[in-house]
């Protein structure tokens, strides 16, 4: 163990939870059954799945899109509600490839502070004051990076000022089924379905490489963007799409997810007592779910400093800068993900994170 | 057959040439051998199938992306090569999504009159000697949707002036393989690798549904090509792309193809012979594989006027004016697709079009 290198930088499932056998059974039934639609081409993605989602939000198909992961759906929202110069707001930290997108489509991007418990409102609506954006990406259950899930309270303030803005939410759930103690919070896409973008994929409940991921929302901003989706490639991937289809008709997702929260929810809490003990001078998120606990360093500390010295001594460290609009603000910020971690790895990674520390 | 329509507007290939149950067991064998690359996340597309098909063009992996279809493909190299005001040059007529793609990035569109053996040349220098282009999109052979392929001579003038002028040829090649008669004229590419991007996909030669397209060119244009690609949505869906691989590894992509090309040939030579032989008093292009034939109607006639009786009597016609980046010159522009009709269709079709006219 001394000897292997431990891993904190990135935030994938372990190979050994994806369920080989189910998924090549489920991919042979789907195109068994529907080839001349998953081997043709569409307007759309997968109705039956379209439906199938529209269902576990009370909506119907006309309300989902489904695209080749949610990261692409979000680079289509991006360049249909952004332009140049318009503003978008993001948690700050945020998920560093979701800056990236938003960069990308010319937005001035402003960092709003994130709290464990939902964004800093007073600093959100200052800048309120100052220009309403187009749009703000939220993660609100189990944030990437910081782990933390929004509050009820600030939810509801959100979606309120989203609505007396006139602003688009972007919700970015892919975590969401993963709690692992705790109770739900309702979406905030359950809080005003006309406001708020809910995005979600299978990349955290069943297999990334499948990429396939969704969007829910009112039928006139999903119909915008399902023709944006079609100008750029007709259609979606779809034999994976049958094939997500037939094991989430089969009932195997909601097996899927349970048996991964069963794997996932000791690693959680093997970090948490680690850190928490071993790291005691650095306040660490208290996640309830997800993939990621995070912590800011004590003072005098960086990232990038530790990096270096960490390589030396078999950990790999995310650089937390790329999660802040503003690079800066993370020097000193550290993101753990722990799911493909063993509990000796967890029980390790931390002891050379304590000792460098 | 008097009742029946007759769909004389979409591209696509008939559903009874998928090779359903041989793709079945390549993406059952594919997931078997390599889950934990098909269904993890990537930074890349799958590296085996892009190590196959370096090897059919002469080059290593680093030479090739592949992605969700070649018009996504065609998309990323639009947003990285263009920006507002910069040109691209097109055939005029072209194919309309990537006029579409063209304009959405900002480019300023330029149509070069296209006859059946390429681009006027004079027109083409004319245009040159005002700006030249950032790209220019040629689809070389079995043009969509004129269905003439460019000479050779034109060829080598085409990647000259490229090299001259300083600008990307995009050569989107989907038909190449799909040549019924004659012999095949080297692709832009293989005279001018360095200065041709060469997209191809599997749409047209296995599946469309499998949207597995890609791209060959020089490896500094694929790198930043790919850093595009893993921006937008980290890699590719993986599982389809194992599934042709395997289709590839076991030859069955060539035996495909020349099933293909018995069940095409037949009907070019029929629709060819049909609409010489019916409609005499229009010029029709000599197609010699791909999945179009067109011609242009009599002065006085419009497909549009047209389109409306057709349907009365049973024929859907594509409006031409999509195809020509300045619409008016379409308004006599008819392109007919042939693949997807058997022989007592087309005749029927051809049929009814000549008492249209």
């Amino acid at each position: 163990m001394a000897e292997s290198i431990i891993n904190l930088t990135r935030g994938v499932p372990p190979v050994n939870v994806f369920p080989v056998e189910d998924l090549i059974e489920c991919g042979q039934a789907a195109l068994q059954r529907d080839p001349s639609i998953l081997l043709q081409y569409s307007t759309t993605g997968y109705v039956p799945l379209r439906e199938w989602l529209g269902e576990q939000y009370g909506v119907g198909p006309d309300w989902v899109l489904t695209g080749n992961s949610s990261l692409e759906i979000f680079s289509f929202i991006t360049q249909v509600l952004l332009s140049p110069g318009k503003r978008a707001f993001v948690e700050s930290p945020s998920y560093d490839r979701a800056i990236t997108l938003l960069r990308r489509a010319g937005a001035d991007l402003v960092g709003i502070p994130l709290e464990e418990d939902g964004v800093n409102l007073s600093a959100l609506e200052a800048e309120l004051e100052r220009g309403a954006p187009a749009l703000m990406y939220v993660i609100a259950d189990f944030q990437n990076p910081m782990g933390g899930t929004t509050s009820l309270e600030k939810r509801k303030r959100l979606v309120a000022l989203a609505e007396e803005y006139d602003f688009w939410i972007v919700e970015d759930a892919p975590y969401r089924k993963l709690r692992y103690w705790g109770d739900d919070v309702p979406s905030m896409w359950s809080l005003s379905p006309e406001r708020v973008l809910h995005m979600s994929s299978f990349s955290k409940v069943l297999s990334p490489g499948l990429r396939l991921g969704y969007v829910v929302g009112s039928v006139e901003i999903i119909a915008a963007l399902s023709r944006w989706a079609m100008d750029s490639y007709i259609c979606p991937v779809l034999p994976t799409q049958g094939m997500v289809y037939e094991y989430c008709r089969r009932g195997l997702l909601e097996s899927n997810i349970e048996h991964l929260k069963q794997v996932y929810r000791p690693r959680l809490k093997a970090i948490l007592s680690a850190l928490n003990e071993r790291i005691p001078q650095t306040t660490w998120t208290r996640p309830e779910g997800g993939f990621f606990v995070s912590g800011v360093l004590p003072e005098g500390n960086s990232v990038v400093n530790l990096q270096k010295r960490a390589r030396e001594d078999g950990l790999k460290l995310t650089d937390g800068r790329g999660f802040f609009p503003n690079p800066a603000d993370g020097e000193r910020f550290l993101r753990i993900p722990f799911c493909s971690l063993s509990l000796a790895e967890i029980e390790e990674g931390v002891s050379r994170l304590a000792r460098l520390l």
